[in-house]
């Protein structure tokens, strides 16, 4: 397996291939336990305090950091160390990548990259009055988009994993669970083996009984007999993520599975195989939503208010390109392109009153010629057995 | 015990009570697990995926959330849906607040006042070309830094447990082990406590055994007669965070602690003295900066390149005041005033070369009359004997 380092350095490589010529990256961050820098991360695993800037163009890795954060920076960054203030090293280490343009963390558009806070900006703008400032979010949204082998690998890793525990739950489920004892069951999976759960641990599983799904998570809400069993989970491991969601049915007694739900599942899973045959380099992601969005809408159900899709890696929302719909709210996200190496969940679903939601999300990786199935595909409505 | 919901009410009837007449506090967050907002910490333990707004003044609570997002917010806030766009709903609830003044979370001098990323800030200015906006750290400085009494118990509670870690450990060292198998030892006793470190699993504790302490933390460095060992340590409990530095000696067969070292640690108790002294309501943070500072000096030991002390509470380093020179890196925070009910660590060592790092860190809450130790003082280098 990749260690760390090589993830790093992997990454670091991949970054200064894509920059152009006169272009730099100025990554400006503090205190990044309580308030992480999200582009930071996929380069290096320093813990900072005081006021920290990566210099990254071409061909030239610096850092500038305080006395007790230094050390923690690994190479090849180049670290200069400052004690009482750091203006005039930062001019001069700007300088020394003679840039043309500095591009900065900051995007209305995606959360991933918009890891500059306001205060910091005001700070680079007070240090560097002459510099010209431009958004970084083209660039990072390609570097954390286009997934390493590293990278790929870790994700693969954290899809089989989650695989593994819904199998375990779906076996080991019972009749008058509540929802919260659900979620602990998976928990209990995630800690035996040190690992995180992709979300948080307030809303990751996110199981739903008979319900439609809310992000506010399992309540005390208990399975019966006639209810649609759905769950929203995904394992952070060696800090990657998976997402994944599975339904299944738990029947009356003599009963099988409601029409309502055999006629809502294949078309739900049918959304998520056009939204997977138009997903290849070059489609626009608004484009890779349209069929799937279209597919529930022309089968009759009402239209889910989501996207059909979102970027997997670092977090589960991993920026760059969405496979969504042009509304407002989305921003420029849909308008970007799908690229080679991308990592996508494909999630949707179709509400049935009385019963639940009929959900399902699979994780692909986009080839060259097309996306390649990263999750074991659900088939049917798994009908649970008392 | 207070609980969560007690905790966030008396916060945010804190907060309204700060807040000046006309003075609109607008909070702009989305993904907030991968990238929290220290302030929306304070009131609300909700978990947002798409942009959300928090609207305080001192009348009315209103929050605007997507529709999935929604559900996590507590009362009493009023929380408007959206699915998407939010655009006119922000404006409209902007103007139900009539607001003279709109404060945003930016701040160049505190991280954790900063919490608005420049994206974000930037789709406000879209959003409300009209609107006169300010930074609130001012006032969100002064909500952080004074304690309510719930802030204060779990404080006082998560240093009780740090110097019940400690002194374990103190008790369990042995000659051979590695900084990283004392750091293990002190891990073992959270998970066991189901806690997190302060400031993180690989800096929290940081342990130096004959050596300056870095931010970089415990290495492969073993444990040998002569040396000094520092222990850098906090607990994350309930939400709040204690920070203690302690010393200790293992002594040479045969020998005591050094002279050099007996010498040393009355000066550095002496300097938290004088600074507890200097804590009163009113004083500036760089006037007791000075008084431990040159107590240092005066009696002939290097300056120390850092803060004599900082705000302590849901962050390790919780922003406000600091208690630190007027250094260029430290910006307005020294300049700031101490106010009752603040909790501040007094930390501060002297390296002895061959010897190790004599540090202490103790941790004050400051009372109308003058600081109260949270914290039992150590009084001497204990002496670890084989």
């Amino acid at each position: 397996m990749f260690s760390d380092t090589d993830l790093y350095a992997e990454k670091l490589a991949q970054a200064q291939q894509e920059l152009k010529e006169g272009e730099l990256w100025l990554i400006a961050t503090r205190e990044n336990l309580e308030h992480p820098e999200p582009a930071l991360s996929l380069l290096s695993g320093a813990h900072l305090t005081w006021d920290t800037f990566f210099l990254l163009s071409r061909h030239k890795a610096t850092a500038i950091a305080g006395r007790f954060d230094a050390p923690s920076i690994e190479a090849p960054w180049q670290v200069q160390i400052y004690d009482e203030d750091y203006t005039a090293l930062l001019r001069s280490e700007v300088a020394a990548h003679s840039p043309q343009r500095i591009l900065l963390d900051y995007s209305p558009n995606n959360p991933m990259m918009d890891g500059l806070s306001h205060g910091m900006y005001l700070k680079l703008k007070a240090a560097l009055p002459e510099a010209e400032f431009g958004s970084a979010a083209e660039f990072l949204g390609g570097l954390r988009s286009a997934k390493t082998p590293a990278e790929q690998a870790r994700i693969k890793a954290a899809v089989e994993m989650a695989e593994a525990h819904l199998e375990e739950l779906s076996a080991h489920l019972h009749l008058g669970w509540s929802e919260l004892q659900a979620m602990e069951y998976l928990h209990e999976r995630l800690r035996e083996e040190g690992l995180e759960p992709a979300w948080g641990w307030n809303g990751c599983p996110n199981i739903s009984f008979g319900r439609m799904p809310s992000h506010a998570g399992a309540t005390e809400k208990r399975l019966e007999p006639g209810m649609l069993i759905h769950t929203d989970y995904g394992v952070r491991m060696r800090g990657y993520c998976s997402d994944l969601q599975r339904v299944y049915y738990w029947p009356r007694p003599g009963e099988g599975v409601p029409e309502e739900v055999t006629r809502a599942f294949p078309v739900v899973r049918r959304a998520i195989d056009r939204a997977a045959e138009q997903l290849r380099p070059g489609v626009k992601g608004y484009e890779v939503d349209a069929v799937a969005r279209a597919t529930i809408t022309d089968a009759g159900y009402p239209e889910y208010k989501y996207a059909t899709g979102h970027n997997l890696g670092r977090a589960t929302h991993d920026g760059g390109t969405l496979l969504g719909p042009r509304w407002p709210r989305y921003g420029q996200s849909p308008e970007g392109r799908v690229r080679e190496d991308e990592v996508y969940t494909l999630e949707l679903g179709v509400m049935l009153e009385g019963l639940g939601y009929v959900g399902l999300e699979e994780d692909v990786v986009v080839r060259p010629n097309g996306a390649e199935w990263l999750s074991r595909r659900q088939e049917a409505v798994y009908c649970l057995e008392p």
